[in-house]
């Protein structure tokens, strides 16, 4: 039983080149069984010791993989669906196989396994995590970074970057112990965000080293502050720090902010979701800037 | 073995009052068994065909259950942790019971059976579904109401109705085939606005026939739209119109919009997603009123 066909097999410098975790094996040109080394490596992506072990993860779906390429982000393994058929899907072969990576005809079945989804996409695909030291932000690249600290839930974070794209910011930049940006959900959230946007990851007593180590206003939002966040100028480089989900920031955190900054609630609950909050105050920031701008 | 131990039995009138499906079966004094038919009712209401045939839905956790109560919304049962020690717990036990509603002791175990949890709340209860009736809105209650169509996921729907809460929404109207807003996912995501914002569900040309019988202005966000969304002067009562997730709104419901408009997109990808789209949306109009009024 042929369940996964390579297209071609890959040059013979590509091996070490995209995959740490499967250098040394022979690569793949025939797998006949889900028990198959690549399945189950893939497979084990999904989990953060897979991807921690591996340092890939895993994208799913044409959209979010043709952001990732229009970002220069090529998968080091494609798998498709035999029988797919789309431009892009097209393209996104032609340029997988022109970079030496390794493009796997496949089925539903052998897919379904990969995502762990009842209906999976019809393209999965396998990248290198990218490096998340913090050193390799460049601040004055972008006027606004969003800083996410302690933050649990994957959704929102993938869709803190995808919101980050939208309105221009340089990245993300997770502190103290956040979910892992690589996690399937958060790259689905982002869609394709991920790849879009610079990402790092660091504690918080390096993150305000670096900080201040440079221009930057640090500006938290917090229910114990008395500012409306319409009432402050923000100024660039504008660094927006969100909270955990359930404990908000911690006050030590909020008294090293330049600018602690309160949203207007009018519900009985006084919270609004964390990637909510970082949206309103986002576009608070670029709605000020375009101000500017157009006076 | 004893797994559930209700503190009291509810008085002869409860019955009828609060459990259509568990009406007619003897109440529950103790229950031996995973099998008991009222953990077999409960686990069925995780899935849309268990609230629809029984009319109940489930929420879990504390803070939630302590919304609902502060919001008037006593639940029909209450599940809580042999040991659970809380001062809002037992307020919420003692007016559960004065409402001869149903309060089990129970442990662990049944929690993580009810809730299909790993790590259960303490506290799970069940509650009756609300009419969801267009008819039922009085428009003049609020200035601003979120109209959501086809929206798919249930994360999105509760966070939706989590910024309604914030920002003095009067409810959430959904149009044509929404997720269901009882569903676990979409309760735990709304925090406990579920309680506090109405809910309807209708079709669109339901929808716009009632709209059009009265005042109110609706607005739609588009990316076909050229209206920058901070131009225009928003009027009372608001309706904002956000489309499904994938495909947005449709142009015919696009075209029966008074005013379509888009939010600045400075990315890559070009989409923010829906419940932060709207939560950006309607700060905009609330900051707007609150200009006015300050002005």
């Amino acid at each position: 039983m042929l369940l996964l066909a390579p297209r071609r097999r890959p040059g013979p410098s590509s091996g070490a080149d995209w995959a740490p975790a499967f250098a040394g094996e022979l690569m793949p040109r025939q797998i006949t069984a889900f028990s198959n080394p690549l399945v189950k490596d893939v497979r084990a992506l999904r989990e953060k010791k897979g991807r921690r072990r591996q340092g890939m993860f895993l994208a799913e779906g044409l959209r979010i993989l043709t952001e990732a390429r229009e970002a220069g982000k090529l998968p080091a393994i494609l798998f498709y669906a035999e029988g797919t058929s789309h431009p892009l899907l097209d393209t996104l072969i032609a340029e997988v196989e022109a970079a030496h990576g390794d493009v796997v005809e496949t089925n539903a079945d052998i897919l379904h396994k990969l995502s762990g989804k009842e209906n999976p996409q019809a393209v999965v695909a396998v990248y290198r995590s990218f490096d998340t030291s913090l050193e390799r932000l460049d601040r004055s690249s972008a006027p606004l970074w969003i800083v996410a600290q302690a933050l649990r839930d994957p959704g929102n974070l993938g869709t803190i970057l995808r919101t980050g794209d939208a309105v221009g910011a340089g990245g993300l930049i997770l502190v103290d112990d956040c979910v892992d940006p690589f996690s399937v959900e958060a790259v689905r959230a982002s869609m394709g965000a991920l790849f879009t946007q610079k990402i790092a990851a660091t504690p918080w007593p390096e993150f305000l080293a670096w900080l201040r180590g440079g221009e930057g206003q640090l500006i938290g939002t917090s229910l114990r502050a008395e500012l409306d966040y319409q009432a402050p100028s923000y100024a660039r480089p504008a660094f927006l720090l969100v909270g955990n989900e359930a404990q908000g920031l911690p006050q030590a955190y909020e008294a090293e902010c330049d600018l602690l900054v309160k949203m207007p609630m009018h519900g009985k609950a006084d919270s609004l979701n964390a990637a909510v909050a970082t949206a309103v105050m986002a576009y608070e920031v670029i709605n000020q800037w375009r101000s500017t701008s157009r006076a």
